[in-house]
C-alpha cells in the first residue's frame, strides 16, 4: 500500500499523481470499512479525499494552516497527518474523534463540530499571522451545507475585504445534509454550469478572487489550481465541485441517507429495523395530522430533516407546509416568530446543541414579541456525545429568557397534550423539550390546562421528602422514591421557565427535604430556581444534574456516577443529610 | 402645513409630488427639533424620509406589511401612521418609543431594535400570507449597517429563493453606524457607481430581481420604482442610495457622530463637556498603551466603535491593531478565538445587549477551544432602556458556559489588574463586565493573582450577615452594611463563573444570613449559585437582582424599588428574616 509509506504530510509530497490516485482509493476503502463498522460521516469524507490529498501536497501544514468547517469531513486529513492507525487498525477505531482535535495533532487547529465557523476562524488565524509578521497560507475548507449559516456569511463578508492571504476552499457537492435550500445554491449551480465563468458570482460580489475546479475529485486538477493560488496576497475562493459519497455507489445514489450512517449499514445481511414508536415518530405523525387539519400549520427545520423524521415521504405529503431553511437556525427562529405573529402555526424542530445559535433570536424576535410559535428541542440531556455536540445546555439557555414557556413532558400523552395546547394558544412562545428517552405511555389522555403557567403536578402525594423530577428524569424520580423506601412526594414540574410558588410553599408544612432532578447543566438551570425559592427557609434542597463542563465521549453511565445521578447515590445523599442536619 | 392634513397613510395618497416634497421638509424639521430635544437617532431618520413617504404612497399599509430593520429609522413612519403628535407636541415627545412597537399602531408589526432581523421576519410574514391564501406585498427595509449581520444574510439567502412576493428595500447610505466594513460594501459601491448595472451583484447572486434607485432622497424616483415592483410575484431587492443625515449639513458632514445624538447637540451655546475619567476612557487609554507595547494586541468591535471610545484618533493611532468587523458579532467572537489561539491578544469590546448574538460562538469557537481571548462587556446592568436594548441578561448568558472566566471588577485598580492578567495569561477565555457606574478609584494598586480562579475577596470581615456584592453593586453592598448597622462581612466576589467553596463553607461558622447582590437577571445568575451551595445547610440566603422580564423605558429607581434593591428594603428583609427564622 502507498499509505504504508506515509506518516506525515511531507511524505505525500514525494508521490506522483498516479500514486496519489492510488492513495485516494486506499483512503476511500479504509473510510468505508471503518465508518461501516463504527458509524459516522460517510458521504462527506468520501467526497473530500482528493481535495485533502491535494491540499496537503501543495501546502505545507502545519506552517500553512488548515481550518476545517463542520470538521466531520476531516477523516482523510486525519489519515494523512499521522493518525492512519485509527482507520487501519480496528482496535484503534475509537482512538481519534470524528472531528478536528488539537490535542491529537498539530495539524488540527480547532475543536469544532458546529457548522459555519471556518471562515471567521481562518480570518483570525490570518490576522494573527500578519500581526506577528509571519508568513504562510491560511485555508478554510467549507461546504457540505455549512455555507448558509450566519457565522459563515459574516465571515465571508469580512474575509473578502482582508488585504492579505486567505484561501477559502468551497466544497460544493450540491448537497447540504439534505438537499440545498436558498438562493446562494442556485448561484453555485450557475457557476458549475458555466465552468465558473458566470459574471454574477456570489463570492466575487464579496470581494474574493475566484477559481473554479469542475473536477473536484481529481488530484491533478486540484493541485494545478492550488498551486496557482498558493501564497496569494489577497482573499481567494477556490470553488470545487465534488461528489458526495464519491466511490461508493450506494452513497452516491442516496446522498442524504449516507451523510451519516449507523454501524453495519452496508452489511448485506443486516436485519431491517422494525418500527418502534418513539417520540420522533410520534411527532412526525402528529405534524402530518395537524397539517392536514389546518393549512396554516407549518413544519420548519434548519438543514437536518432526517433527525426529526422529516423524510421525503413526509416532505412530499406536507408540501408547502414545510420549510427547510438550510443551516440557518437564526433565520428559522425569526421566520417562525413572524409566521406565528401573522396567524400561522409554525413548529420548529431543532436539536438542543444547535438551538445555541439562536439565543438572540429567541429573545428579541420571538419572546420580546410574544409570538406564539412552537419550538421542539430534540436530544436535550446528558450524553456520551462528542464535546462539539453536547446537548446539556438548553435548559439554562432557554429557560431564563422572559416570556418563554419551556415545557418538559414525561410521557406520550403529556407530550401530545402540550403540543395541542401550544398550537392552539396565541399568548406565548413555547418550547417543548422532546423526551430523549424511550417512549412511555400512560394510556390515559392528559387533560391538563397548560395555559395555567408554572403549575407543577403532584403525581404521588407523600411527606418528608419531595422529589421534583423533570422531563427525562421523571422515571429516575420514581426510582429514587423506591430506593428511599419512604412515602416521598413525587412531583412532575412540567414547566422549566418558572416555579409553582404555591405548591412549593405548601410543601413546607410536611416536608423537610426537596430533591430536584434535571437532565442538563445545573448552573443556571431548573434546580437553582428551587434552591433560590427555599434559600431563606428551613427547607433543605439537593440539586442534581450535570456539572458545568465540556465532556468528550465520556460514557453515559460514567457521567451519571460522576454527577451522583444514580438512585443509590441520591438516596445515600438524602439519608446523610437527614442524619447530619436538624431535619 | 401639509402634515396637518395627514392622519393615516391613506391621506398621503391624495398628495401631489410637490406636496410630498414639501411634506418631506416638514417631517425633517420635526425630527431635527425633536431629536435635538430628547436625543435619539438623527442621521438614519433624516436619510429615510423620502423612502418612507414613497413606501406609504405606493403601498397600502397595514394590508401591505412593512418590516423595519434596526427600527431606529422608523421616525418618519411613525409620523405618517397616526403618531405625529409625538413629534409636533413637545409634551408628547416621550409618548412613543424610538422603535417600531405593535402596541402603538397596527402599522408596526414587530418590537425590534437589534439589527439584521427584518428579512427573516419578512419571510415569515410572506409565508403566513401564502399559507392563509391572502394577498398583499411584504416589504423589509434594511440597511444602515444591518445588512452584514448573520441573521440578515441567512434571511437574504432564504428570501432570494422564495416563490412569491417579498420586497427588500436596501437603504444604502454608504455608512454603517461608523464607516462600512466588509466585501459586500464594495459591491454596493460598485453598484452605485454603475447605476446598478454591474453584472457582479450580491443580491442577484442570491436569486433576487434587482432595481437601483440612485436618487433615494427623491420621492418621485422612489415612487416610480416602487410602482414597478409592487405586486411582484417573486423576490425583489430595491437598492436605494440615500444620504445619511440628509438635509442637516452638520449631520451630513459628520455621519458617524450624528448617527445618534445627545439632547442639545445642535444648540449653539452648548457647554462643551469637560473630560471626566470613566471606565470607557480608561479602557481606551489602556488599549492604546498596550498596542504600543505589544504588536499582537488588537482591539476588535462589531460596528459600534463610538460606544467604546474607538474614535478616529484611536483608530488612526492603532492602525492594523484594530478591526471593526461591522455588525457581525458572531464573526467577531470566532475571529478573536482564532487570534488568541494563534498567539495574538485580541480584546473584543461589545455591549451586553449584543453579546446575546454570540452564545454559540462563545461556547464552541471560544470556550470549547479554551482560547485566551479577552471580551469586554459594556453597559451590563439594570437600566431604564428600551425593551429592545436591555442589558440585564449577560450574567446568565455568559456565566454558565464551561471554561469561561467572567469577571466583575468593582473599581479602577481592580479593572486594570484584571485586564493585565487577562492579556498576560494563556489558559482561559476571559470576559470582563466593564463597570457601568461612575469610576471608583482606591488609589492602591491591585496585586491580586486572578489565575487562582473563583477566589472571592473579603473586603470587611464581620459576622452574622455576609454581603456578596457583585461588580456594579459593590457600593450598594457597602450601603446595605451601613443600613444594617451591624458588623456584617462584605465580600467582593470578583468571579461570576464560579464560587469560592472554601470561603462559603467557612462563613457557616459565624454567619447565618448571606445576601447576594447582582446587577442583572436573577434567574440563571450569580446569586442562584450561592443559593444552591447553601441549599442543604442551615444558612439563609437572600438573592437580589432583576426579575425575569422585559421592561420598557421604566425609570431605574422604579425598577430598583420593584426588585427591592434599595438599601432600606434589603435591610428590612434581613431584619424580618432574622426575626421570623430560627437564626
Amino acid at each position: 500500500m502507498i499509505l504504508d509509506r506515509l506518516n506525515t504530510p511531507d511524505d505525500l509530497k514525494k508521490l506522483s499523481f498516479e500514486e496519489m490516485n492510488t492513495l485516494a482509493g486506499e483512503i476511500r476503502e479504509l473510510i468505508i470499512k471503518k465508518v461501516n463498522t463504527t458509524g459516522g460521516h460517510m458521504g462527506p469524507n468520501l467526497g473530500i479525499v482528493e481535495a485533502t490529498i491535494a491540499m496537503h501536497y501543495v501546502f505545507n501544514s502545519p506552517v500553512d494552516k488548515f481550518v476545517f468547517d463542520v470538521s466531520h469531513q476531516c477523516y482523510p486529513h486525519k489519515i494523512l497527518t499521522g493518525r492512519k492507525e485509527g482507520f487501519t487498525n480496528s482496535d484503534k477505531y475509537h482512538v481519534y474523534t470524528g472531528y478536528t482535535a488539537p490535542e491529537e495533532s498539530e495539524h488540527d487547529l480547532f475543536k469544532i463540530g458546529h457548522t459555519s465557523t471556518s471562515v471567521s476562524l481562518a480570518c483570525g488565524v490570518a490576522k494573527a499571522r500578519d500581526l506577528k509578521g509571519e508568513k504562510g497560507n491560511v485555508l478554510a475548507l467549507i461546504g457540505d451545507g455549512s455555507l448558509s449559516g450566519g457565522e459563515a456569511l459574516e465571515g465571508l463578508n469580512n474575509a473578502g475585504s482582508m488585504d492579505s492571504n486567505i484561501i477559502i476552499v468551497v466544497n460544493d457537492n450540491d448537497m447540504s445534509i439534505a438537499e440545498n435550500h436558498g438562493g446562494l445554491y442556485d448561484n453555485l449551480k450557475l457557476l458549475r454550469e458555466t465552468d465558473g465563468k458566470a459574471e454574477c458570482n456570489f463570492f466575487k460580489s464579496l470581494g474574493f478572487d475566484y477559481c473554479y475546479v469542475n473536477e473536484g475529485n481529481c488530484v491533478e486538477k486540484l493541485v494545478e489550481t492550488f498551486e496557482k493560488v498558493k501564497d496569494a496576497s489577497h482573499p481567494v475562493v477556490v470553488h470545487i465541485r465534488t461528489v458526495k459519497g464519491c466511490g461508493l455507489d450506494v452513497a452516491e445514489q442516496n446522498k442524504e441517507a449516507f451523510h451519516w450512517i449507523l454501524p453495519g449499514t452496508l452489511d448485506e445481511n443486516k436485519e431491517p429495523v422494525g418500527f418502534v414508536e418513539d417520540y420522533t415518530s410520534l411527532t412526525r405523525q402528529y405534524i402530518l395530522d395537524k397539517t392536514k387539519e389546518d393549512k396554516t400549520v407549518i413544519a420548519v427545520n434548519a438543514g437536518t430533516p432526517g433527525v426529526f423524521g422529516f423524510d421525503k415521504e413526509f416532505r412530499n405529503t406536507v408540501g408547502k407546509q414545510y420549510t427547510d431553511v438550510g443551516i440557518a437556525e437564526e433565520h428559522a427562529v425569526a421566520y417562525c416568530s413572524a409566521l406565528a405573529t401573522c396567524g400561522a402555526k409554525p413548529v420548529f424542530a431543532v436539536m438542543s446543541s444547535f438551538i445555541q445559535r439562536t439565543y438572540d433570536q429567541m429573545s428579541q424576535d420571538l419572546c420580546l414579541n410574544n409570538s406564539p410559535a412552537t419550538m421542539l428541542v430534540y436530544w436535550g440531556g446528558i450524553s456520551g456525545a462528542d464535546a462539539t455536540h453536547l446537548c446539556t445546555f438548553d435548559i439554562p439557555l432557554v429557560s431564563n429568557i422572559p416570556n418563554m414557556v419551556y415545557l418538559a413532558p414525561t410521557n406520550k400523552e403529556e407530550y401530545l397534550a402540550m403540543l395541542d395546547w401550544s398550537l392552539a394558544q396565541n399568548e406565548h412562545p413555547v418550547a417543548i423539550r422532546v423526551p430523549n428517552v424511550p417512549l412511555v405511555s400512560t394510556g390515559i389522555e392528559d387533560d391538563t390546562d397548560y395555559s395555567i403557567l408554572n403549575k407543577f403536578k403532584v403525581v404521588e402525594n407523600g411527606e418528608k421528602v419531595a422529589i421534583l423530577a423533570l422531563g427525562n428524569f421523571f422515571e429516575l424520580g420514581r426510582q429514587v422514591k423506591k430506593e428511599l423506601g419512604i412515602n416521598a412526594t413525587l412531583i412532575n414540574p412540567c414547566f422549566m421557565t418558572g416555579i409553582d410558588e404555591e405548591l412549593l410553599e405548601n410543601l413546607k408544612a410536611n416536608h423537610d427535604v426537596v430533591i430536584t432532578l434535571e437532565d442538563g447543566e445545573l448552573d443556571g438551570g431548573f434546580g437553582e430556581k428551587i434552591s433560590r425559592f427555599y434559600a431563606n427557609s428551613d427547607m433543605k434542597v439537593l440539586n442534581y444534574g450535570a456539572k458545568k463542563e465540556f465532556t468528550d465521549r465520556v460514557p453515559l453511565d460514567e457521567l451519571y456516577r460522576r454527577y451522583r445521578l444514580t438512585k443509590e447515590q441520591i438516596a445515600e445523599d438524602v439519608m446523610k443529610l437527614k442524619q447530619t442536619a436538624t431535619v
